[in-house]
């Protein structure tokens, strides 16, 4: 894990946020290349959950929404913390983070501290507080969301009569939230801010567990379509003292991380808990008239709820590898090599003129970015020895290297293209293996395998 | 301006957020269709400025961030708008958009109001304030922030360390920023939660009026890209009086909307202004080192930053049009029609069978869809007399019509291809005309005109 955050910081996927300023506990900036991951980890959930099926329609709904909703949610009373507080050092603690009566804090790390006495557990609410408009007042106060879902309940109305879906259909919403952790910690997987991509799946009344199941096995293939295999997923049946109390079933899909085996999405049917406390506490009734069978129902909500900062992670972690290579000389070096999905990678390509003193070759490989950049994500790079370059891209997962070589102007040596100009090489990250592609041939031949 | 709003509630484009709750003001949720709008604008840009470009990067920073960066940054000070109390009735208004010296409440709209006597103006800070972890106490104090950019100085160090890059570049971002508004106004126009796309491109001193003026032709040649030609778009010189006191020039992008001419985005040449107020506040001074001049020095900053929602909303206005049209009957009809560029609009083709009696009509319908499904954004309609369905697609600016009709299966009738089976009707949303097209050329037909 240590190396991974070490890689994220020195290659610019993620930095610690206002990190001049000695950061921000729990808060993450995404850099150069950990922007393009994660937009891609977005892109591919949105492409296959609103363009691909017909079923499902998006929402992006604001950060800040009345305060009425968050009463309905039960947000308002339930989203807490059980916290206590040492009576010496006035440290505060999750009770349920706590293995010991008395604090846990050692006098050797933190001098002065401690193993006092803890207060009684108390409520804290996980809610990001706010006022809308000037006053500081009761009335104008409301919450930064902990979650996008609820925007996709209090729209369930406005979305069926617009879009003029039939049930099963569903809102997919992909957005910050926000929640005030008590300890931020693992890195990304638990932030005070992250982004959450999630679904709200209407249904009618007594499908939902079929239906469960039918999502479970959709969120497992996408899955293993960004990089994350199947038997790297382990399916939690979640079992009922743990659930929501109106959830008749969560299926949790969990990833080892380098911390431990901890949840990636939840799946859950949340019966018709969401539009029915909405329906009553709006006085505007939540209910949908189902021509096919002539009933009127409140409908039932599958609800897959995924994260996209800790599928960030999973997929950095499942990417990471190093291994020996042979290098200059008869020696060994070691290779770090982050095997990402060609989908996913923030990079398509690496394009590198062989040497970077030769005007030919720089302006042919120019002519070849160009061409590419169009198309493509790519990175031109003509400085220091070709290895050292083929390196730095796989260190950031870029499936191809494009090297244009004195070949490329003066003709294939061997090979397929003997005699042939304008071909390049083109080097694959995984296996290391290179062969000549013609350069009218060469963005097809990428398309095909980054798509 | 009416017509517009009505046409985004009905359609889908724009909701107001927690409307079942009465909302919530200055507040707005994107629905189906405008959370596609407005992905497109974003998407452009960001391609625009991320990919084409090899010097800008992307960032994604954190929407809560440490309270010494606003500090730095003057807003905690200087964020203000300056309001008066009417003594009477309690209401609240910004100085500058009063007009009289006494409360403008009329009693004939507000029962019981005014005409009141003013207090003296005082200063209303802007930003929305929240408390990280759990105490709220001063120590703990932050706030949404008002504005993307300060991520990017703030990372001035880390982007440039790990991207490598050499002056001139830049860091590109989009994401929400939040502004506490007083009085929320115009639809989208004004909002307390909106979305930026900013860049922050940093460059030699000395540099800065002449980089200002690529920049201005950069962004009119982006504009007129996704739909606001150039001519439509004025460029103001701010005045020295109205420009922040450290800016040497501005340009303001202005658009005229229904209420007024009015900025969609701002350039300005701000000079080595942030660097050097986060250098100083946090002691890591952010400087340079020119390899080039061999000079070390602050580097002077240009930022175009965008408004998301504003674009949206012009290009929503720019492209709402209606016309007479001939009806069955003999009859004339109004259409109306969004005549969006193919590139932003949100559905780039409808799909429909002529009839959905029929079932090889519908099978066949149905493959078409399906087939064009993977690279573009449908949607399929079968309901409704043809022409009706036509006008759907009109209104929320669908360039494309695809009909599979009699022809399709029977072969077609006359023209180029008749006799030929496998051919669809194409409508083009802004002309109306029809042609045959085949199947098999059909993707490739819609590809090249949507991108």
């Amino acid at each position: 894990m240590e190396k991974l955050v070490a890689l994220c910081k020195r290659r610019g996927f993620v930095f610690p946020s206002s990190e001049i300023y000695g950061g921000l506990n729990g808060l993450w900036d995404f850099g150069p290349l950990g922007v393009e991951l994660k937009r891609n980890i977005k892109e591919l959930w949105w492409r296959s959950m609103t363009q691909l099926r017909e079923d499902i329609v998006g929402l992006d709904g604001s950060i800040l929404m009345n305060r009425a909703v968050w009463k309905a949610s039960t947000h308002e009373e339930q989203f807490v913390d059980w916290l206590v507080d040492c009576k010496t050092c006035k440290a505060r603690f999750r009770v349920d983070h706590l293995a010991e009566a008395r604090c846990p804090l050692k006098p050797s790390k933190h001098p002065g501290e401690c193993g006092g006495e803890m207060t009684e557990p108390r409520r804290f609410n996980l809610l990001f507080r706010t006022y809308v408009g000037p006053l500081e007042e009761e009335s104008a106060l409301t919450y930064l969301r902990p979650e996008t879902a609820q925007a996709m309940f209090v729209q369930f109305r406005n979305v069926l009569e617009t879009s003029r879906k039939k049930i099963p259909f569903g809102i997919a919403q992909i957005g910050k939230s926000f929640r005030n952790e008590v300890n931020p910690r693992n890195f990304l997987f638990r932030s005070r801010e992250f982004e959450q991509m999630e679904v709200e799946y209407f249904i009618r009344p007594g499908t939902g567990l079929e239906e469960l199941e039918k999502w479970k096995e959709a969120r497992l293939a996408w899955y293993e379509s960004i990089g994350l295999p199947r038997h790297r997923i382990h399916v939690r049946d979640v079992p009922e003292g743990e659930r929501a109390f109106y959830s008749e079933k969560t299926y949790d899909l969990e990833y080892t991380f380098p911390f431990g085996r901890q949840e990636l999405e939840g799946i859950a049917y949340r019966t018709d808990f969401d539009l029915r406390q909405h329906g009553a506490a709006s006085g505007k009734p939540l209910d949908y008239f189902d021509e096919e069978t002539g009933q009127k129902y409140i409908p039932h909500v599958i609800e897959p709820s995924g994260g996209v900062d800790r599928t960030f992670l999973a997929i950095l972690c499942e990417a990471y590898d190093e291994e020996d290579v042979a290098a200059e000389g008869g020696k060994v070096e070691k290779r770090v090599v982050l095997r990402l999905s060609p989908r996913v990678a923030p990079i398509k390509a690496g394009v590198f003129p062989l040497v970077k003193n030769n005007e030919a070759l720089v302006r042919k490989a120019r002519e070849v970015a160009d061409l590419l950049r169009m198309h493509l994500r790519i990175f031109y790079d003509e400085s220091g020895a070709i290895g050292r370059r083929y390196r730095r891209m796989d260190e950031v997962g870029t499936p191809f290297g494009v090297t244009i070589d004195f070949e490329t102007l003066e003709g294939a040596r061997s090979g397929a293209f003997a005699g042939e100009k304008e071909t390049v090489t083109v080097r694959e990250r995984d296996s290391m293996r290179q062969e000549r592609v013609r350069i009218a041939e060469l963005l097809e031949f990428l398309r095909l395998r980054v798509s």
